[in-house]
């Protein structure tokens, strides 16, 4: 089978790109960039990879003939056009951007500050937080944010077994810079984000909207969160830490209970119980790890969930999709050995 | 006038002492250290320090004698005893370490894991939270521990001013290594804190009893806290993100009024509004930084407080302790220009 | 086939086991240890790996019986006397430490401080530098050091083309702290090392001697080099920045060459010509890239080579040995794509 | 006496205000900014120093009726014009930048790619090394480039004691990410900086010629040097490594004692023999800190030279040069504590 990807040039497009090389499934990878006059050696978009596939212009029907898939790894704005021919020929589209991850338009434009994709297409869109939704029907997989995962898969035993109070949700999660991407500013700058931490974008992060809308999903009786976001200076990983305060009546035993069931088969969500994990453990892999401390004291819940945005919360979570959608096995191509020490 | 310092070796110390040398009220710091055979050049003890100042053997009497103060910068359980011939004698001690700081002795046991001081002698401690507590009439100043600093001085206006459901309260802190001190351990071992977050201590950290009793202080109705703990790959600085419901009918000027009430005349602590400090901006003051967010969508006040944890946090603190004792100008001694860039 | 490892709790071991367990070759790898008093799962000893497979005490009888070959990841001292048994059965040995890379005793007595290996076992042990030495009829194979790796493949073309003036080498090699080893030291502290550099062991570092025999096996007249150390603020990857002086009349064009025709058929090193490498392009891989400029005004050849220390400066090279030794293609089982970004 | 700055918005500039405003002999520091519409709040401009100080659009009128001297911390480029009226005037100028460093133009044009200034001008300006030349009479001060300091102070010594091979110098520089200034870019983007070391500019860095240049003037049979500049992950600091063969016949001790000479009464400059020192121990103040090996065995002599950039580098450096011309003591203003830890 040959996919294509677009957006190489990207952190999520090249680590997706080396995941895709080495799938089982997968004969070759076919590489398209927006911006180029002609085919182009990936040696000179990404020097690193050392590779010299060539790189060709974006060209839809060249993919529509030649692939059996497409990935697009761009940013915000770009498939909410550029998905229309495939959804015409229903050809499978995973797209890693938010562009299809909400069903409500006017929520897009609010937190994109853009206008959204068309009000049918999102309504056909599958969002694909793997753990929880199956992909195998679908062909316009909105693959969720890295946030959005880190987040919803240590909330998921809480709210779907209605365990917290809905209205008590605090999320405090700390990101590494390859999240806010390749392009140099000033809040990535070297000598800014070393020796720091930076609290950024708190409770205005576009990966706000998917988790309230997938905790909606589980129950509708939840409204808002408080959503924090803190810069800290290393390359990868996401460590999303959860407090909420129990329902009366609910024990540790029952949480505890909640996590173990909800991932008892899950090959890429690990429960720890009260060994927190650590970001280390999980960068260079596809699992999210799982602390969970009940603290009778204070009466609240405390879970910690660690992922590599770059793997679990991007390219990895969209091969998860793509084994979904073409009946691979589930671990098809995704990595589990950790990067030690 | 001349003060004695005992824990130059340990960060505490080492910080402690750069800023007693340039206080304008002190003429000379007379160094003693625990385990020494005889007088040995500071150099040897802290090399990076280029300083050939003689380090005694630790002998209160020839502090009694020479000194009119003295700075305790050493581990929990040193001055528990070695704080009484001071107290009989009535000259002044300001200890850094937490013996002192839990007027309950059996609390202080169930947290440090040893037996505490003295009732009698807890009792007269002073808690030296300098923003709130006056040292002028005091000999015994229990010097407050840097999270417990960063996290009293976001939490204050909230609770005196009663603007927060008490049982909602939720710190996430965060510190730098130089906080677990010098003794090297796998846990602070580069290797392992390198493109790492680490959680630790959750709800078992020994500030969190001096915080709680603290907030009893201003209100007798708090109960418990939840407090996180994790390590970042910094050295220096906190920052303790602070979440609580507001009480009904509380509103967002209320807040901003309070904070700004309560520090309007305070030297070292500014009040930021939505500008979140970062760690970057107070590493090399006394300065605490505090920003607030009131989010009305999810009925949620954010405090962002940042300190440097060897100054204000630790000998930057206790040299206000310091001022306030001996009437100095509040600002005497104390450092106000960040580590830029 | 089945292979045994020791030492899977240092960071060379975890390493190479995670690669052993990929290689197409070997479908077993039985873990060993030296301090067990019984089998423990590897979870206990390294918890990140989340890999529940046995560690057995250590026992050569039953490696003999089991394996085919075996893997030493230990310290300096242990092969010494450990590889005996394998020795006397002609069972292949692949040793990470550097018991038998000197051949002569009184050189590793002079350097390592300890006694060395029985002299004629020291005279049939194999130096492994895999791109330049064969080890396919070789049982005891001595895996070379990091810093050596990242040095002789940058000065091979030179001394082997005999390019440079003898007498001038001079090797800045800065390494991250990985290369250190997992226990806790001052230097390794993370308050240490981070926002530093510090030259370590100058001219006294394990490896020299290595380096220097080496050297002498492709042209006799090397004497002695001046070989520094600088440790890094960084977990992985060594960049050795090597100089020397080129013999009257050699020019760049004959330099170029060298370095093109050596290695133009290795599948592991890579001359990347003037476009200097970075740590970053090799770590995560078995790759050395070598970038050369030829500086006409001050008559200076400088070679860059960067590895990473535990993949091609450890275990990666092991496993190149290993497939020399068994025949199995000469990348089977080695990672090419290195960790981005 | 009031001085006034230009470039306060650099790094440079702004570790130069920091200590400006706490020089015992200035009692005001008035700042300019070249592309201001009107006077603007320095917090405006640089928030973290919390400084509502205006900062006027610059007007070389009002500096030179209302100031004693003036500081340009402006890129190359700013002052080879803007240094005109003061020259006129004989009002005194110290110069952060690189445009009146190089004695000849033509020099100038080849490194920096750009026009220099007049030649007249250049011919009157003064290289502030400041521990080897003096600034007293000097009204047109160029202040040194952060390498070219660390690496003259290092090599000065050998150089002016001719005790070594002058073609065999080599120096392997390592920098922090400050002297790469406040602008983003790729190469200092914090995910391309982290767990990296880059060399960069080698043989083309812009400090090149004003090192060549004073060596001459301490010896004219200098010619040319391998320079070599590689960016580590960190803040501040620069340790750069010098290597040179000593003449014939030139010993250990006559090396120590030309160090120990050089520097005897060296307010800032430290020969710490064979403890090679660290970037750390030098963060913060206004030393340079020299140690210095002598390898027998190859015949090559290492110095290690550590220096905060922004300080000694900079800074500090300009105030030693404003001190030697207005007669204040040589330490005035200069910090001497460390960052420590």
């Amino acid at each position: 089978m040959k996919v294509a990807l677009i957006g190489i040039t990207g952190y999520g497009g090249m680590v997706l790109y080396q995941m895709l090389k080495t799938h089982p499934g997968i004969d070759q990878v076919d590489l398209y960039a927006r911006h180029l006059a002609g085919p182009t050696p990936l040696n000179q978009l990404v020097p690193n990879l050392f590779d010299d596939q060539p790189v060709y212009p974006y060209d839809s029907q060249k993919i529509l003939a030649n692939d059996g898939a497409v990935f697009f790894a761009t940013p915000a704005g770009v498939t909410k056009t550029a998905a229309r021919p495939y959804l015409t020929a229903h050809f499978p589209v995973i797209d890693l951007s938010g562009d299809y991850r909400l069903k409500n338009g006017a929520t897009y434009e609010k937190w994109y500050h853009q206008s959204p994709a068309a009000t049918a297409d999102l309504k056909v869109a599958h969002y694909g937080l793997t753990d929880f939704c199956d992909a195998t029907d679908e062909n316009l997989i909105a693959n969720p944010g890295c946030y959005a995962t880190a987040t919803l898969l240590g909330l998921a035993p809480l709210i779907i077994d209605q365990l917290i109070d809905l209205d008590t949700i605090v999320v405090d999660a700390k990101s590494g810079t390859s999240g806010a991407g390749k392009k140099p500013t000033s809040s990535t700058h070297f000598t800014q984000v070393n020796e720091n931490a930076q609290l950024y974008n708190v409770n205005h992060h576009k990966h706000i909207p998917e988790i309230v809308q997938q905790l909606q999903a589980w129950d509708p009786a939840v409204d808002a969160i408080q959503f924090s976001t803190t810069l800290l200076p290393i390359t990868r990983g996401i460590l999303a830490t959860i407090y909420a305060k129990p329902k009366p009546g609910v024990n540790k035993d029952q949480v505890v209970a909640a996590f173990k069931q909800t991932y008892a088969t899950d090959p890429f969500v690990r429960y720890t119980g009260e060994n927190l994990p650590t970001i280390k453990q999980v960068v260079g892999t596809n699992y999210c790890d799982l602390g969970v401390l009940f603290n009778e004291r204070a009466n609240t819940i405390m879970v910690a969930s660690v992922i590599d945005n770059l793997i679990k919360g991007a390219g990895g979570q969209a091969i998860q999709n793509f084994n979904q959608r073409f009946n691979f096995a589930p671990t098809a191509g995704l990595p589990t050995a950790p990067l030690l020490p």
